[in-house]
């Protein structure tokens, strides 16, 4: 490397892992390019918000570049990572390539259907703003076509929702939903009771929020019945289509609107990556969070698998966080110190506590040392932590005025179907 | 009709005539079903604002269940009006039908290419929702295609904007393309200046704002000069492609985003009324906004043409406003006092103003007996009364608070870049 050209380091995706990644190299000797296939990051926990209409799009996400405009060092380009040559050391974009002398794969995860890739279609999953409207769509338009069917069975089948995955997704999509159909539509249609609606859970395992202590466990899913939700663990989906889905005892639930929550993988772009992965796809890294074969490239986040005092270290926003901020610091000693200075400490996760809500006035939280919350004060700390979190000022404030609004009232404020924007013939209007 | 059954009112379009004409008619003794094929009423004067990433799509809109909920002798349907059947007295829907006693039809206009629909893919318009956000994506990817383009002339090209037609639509869209170039997009690229973009505006006839009176329409022009604008008149567009435009005069100018804001016309539906219609497809109706071949059908909005003085009726939303409330009582006194009772006093229109807006701080207004306002105070005019005739006190406080902010920060807080929400499949993203 000469003298003059600064280090190169191209960070992949602007996740909260990417991001802490980029601003933690902020003074150093380098030149930072992130790269994203979307042009905003987006606050991955509010996500369920916009797909139950409760939040719009825009309150949860912020371009990229704009979070990064001072950063002068620091580049913001939008493309479509493909596929790493890491012994060329190139990312080869859909229309480029980028050639790097560090890189961060922070790319997280994609939904996983187990292999049954048909399913995709009929029950969507929730990791990226489109994933959240297609979502929106779907639940808005049931309520529409139940309103207009006059047949019972099939009317019954629009006011039926089944959300598969008992983790802290599909806990909050199915605790919302419930609110919805009790709450917020009750005077609003004429022909249909939209408290009637059913709205399942389907858990595999033995208790739902199975990374949680069990008493949080069996709370939350005394909460999730109390607002309607039957919660079903122990139920293994064996297949998914447009009339429903089939649980393994060998039982149908005819649903028009499904929603996934139950596997993530890692995405096509890991598979180019070389070395050891799990059986999610994600990558085996280092206690540097450097590949075993390829030390120039470091992964962060839910695409790390990463194991600590025997426990993996989970997918959660501020785990992406320390490992971005960690791996800045890492990039930035090896720059200064000269080639491959190899005394930086392993990666260190502090724990910080999980949270999950479940309705409007519920949730779940546990802290480190053993402090567990639950019903209203942990929504309340839910609350609080997530406004706190936003990235951006206005953002901050209309999340917290629409909260504020929609703990009163019930109202939602984003609820709008909107076509495929593709092609405006309303003829081809999801149905 | 028997004396048991109240008449059924169907109205097509929940846009500002016919939400007006439902709500006028909620102590009649009649059923009133309002169809529309969105489920949600958009304040269309505010479309331009996100098309160009200022505002989020539910801060402009309603969902109509919702604004007409608390009427009990009304019901909302999602549906498409395909055809009506005037002697049958059916609409057709695109999966059912509606009988009625009286029809309202307030579909409004949608574009018109001038018998050149090739043209659309390549200009769209603005008319719905789905219009501005696919409008957005286009602004916002050009400036990130431009940041990526190495090329010079194709870089040009992406910072090149045209908007065609000089009417308030094309006006306001040019002059906050020209805002966001100069202003909000400053500090945030690091190969492209954003301010180096072109914004043209063409304009057909010999001045922008042809219906305002020529003073106004002067300074207009001017302070779209200010802001950066290039303002064309008499410039007739002869071809658009996915490389740019082409005028009459012989000249090419290469833009790769360019907007179609310059005809409307009638849409389909409006083909399957009985009588005779304009140039443009709208319906000729009586003085009482009947259809003089149809009695029971009442047309109101943009889709009637209606002459008062020599002059047509101007198609804003307080027309279609007065129209809406004008049928609504109409139809229930035929209702109240029998078959077809004919003193109803013809439909009056009442100017109250035209109002548009050019930037951030620039605007202009003309109001009954010659006032007329422009710059600040026109600006601070239209601010005012938008958001007074804004449905929902969410959306007029958050819309205020955006103003606000961007008024002084020049941020725009939706700036977003969404994918064809049909195919989450990365590589079909749109360019």
């Amino acid at each position: 490397m000469s003298v003059d050209r600064k280090p190169v380091v191209v960070i992949i995706g602007a996740g909260f892992g990417g991001l802490a990644a980029a601003r933690g190299l902020r003074g150093a000797p380098v030149e930072v390019i992130v790269v994203d296939r979307a042009n905003h990051h987006t606050f991955q926990p509010l996500l369920y918000q916009v797909a139950t209409a409760g939040l719009s799009a825009p309150q949860i996400a912020s371009p990229i570049r704009h979070i990064l405009r001072a950063q002068k060092n620091a580049r913001v380009l939008l493309g479509d990572a493909i596929a790493i040559d890491a012994a060329g050391r190139r990312v080869h974009l859909a229309d480029g390539e980028i050639a790097f002398d560090y890189l961060v794969v922070a790319t997280g995860l994609t939904h996983s259907y187990f292999g049954k890739s048909a399913w995709a279609q009929h029950a969507p999953g929730l990791k990226t703003l489109d994933d959240a409207l297609e979502i929106r769509g779907r639940i808005l338009t049931a309520f529409e076509r139940a309103e207009r069917e006059t047949d019972v069975a099939k009317r019954a089948a629009w006011l039926t929702f089944v959300v598969i995955g008992g983790g802290p997704t599909g806990v909050e999509l199915a605790g919302t939903l419930a609110e919805i159909a009790r709450h917020t539509l009750t005077d609003e249609f004429r022909s249909i009771d939209p408290a009637q609606a059913r709205v399942l859970l389907l858990e595999g395992g033995s208790r739902v929020l199975s990374t949680y202590p069990e008493t949080l466990s069996t709370r939350a899913a005394r909460q999730l019945e109390r607002l309607g939700v039957e919660v079903r663990v122990g139920a293994h989906v064996s297949g998914v289509d447009d009339a429903g889905v089939s649980i393994d005892a060998g039982e149908s639930i005819r649903a028009r609107t499904v929603l996934w929550a139950a596997g993530v993988q890692a995405t096509a772009l890991a598979q180019s990556l070389p070395g050891p992965r799990d059986k999610l796809g994600r990558m085996l890294v280092t206690p540097t969070l450097q590949l075993p074969e390829a030390d120039s490239i470091f992964v962060i986040g839910d695409l790390a698998s990463v194991t600590q005092d025997d426990k993996p270290v989970p997918g959660v926003a501020y785990a992406a966080k320390q490992m971005g901020a960690y791996v800045a610091h890492a990039i930035a000693q090896r720059v200064r110190g000269g080639e491959f200075k190899t005394s930086i400490p392993p990666f260190r996760y502090r724990d910080r506590g999980s949270l999950a809500t479940i309705g409007r006035k519920a949730a779940v939280a546990v802290f480190p040392g053993g402090i567990r919350l639950s019903g209203l004060i942990a929504w309340w700390t839910w609350l609080l932590v997530h406004i706190f979190f936003l990235i951006g000022f206005r953002n901050r404030i209309t999340t917290m005025v629409d909260w504020m609004l929609a703990y009163v009232t019930h109202q939602r404020h984003a609820r709008l179907i909107l076509a495929d924007t593709a092609t405006r013939d309303v003829g081809n209007r999801r149905s």
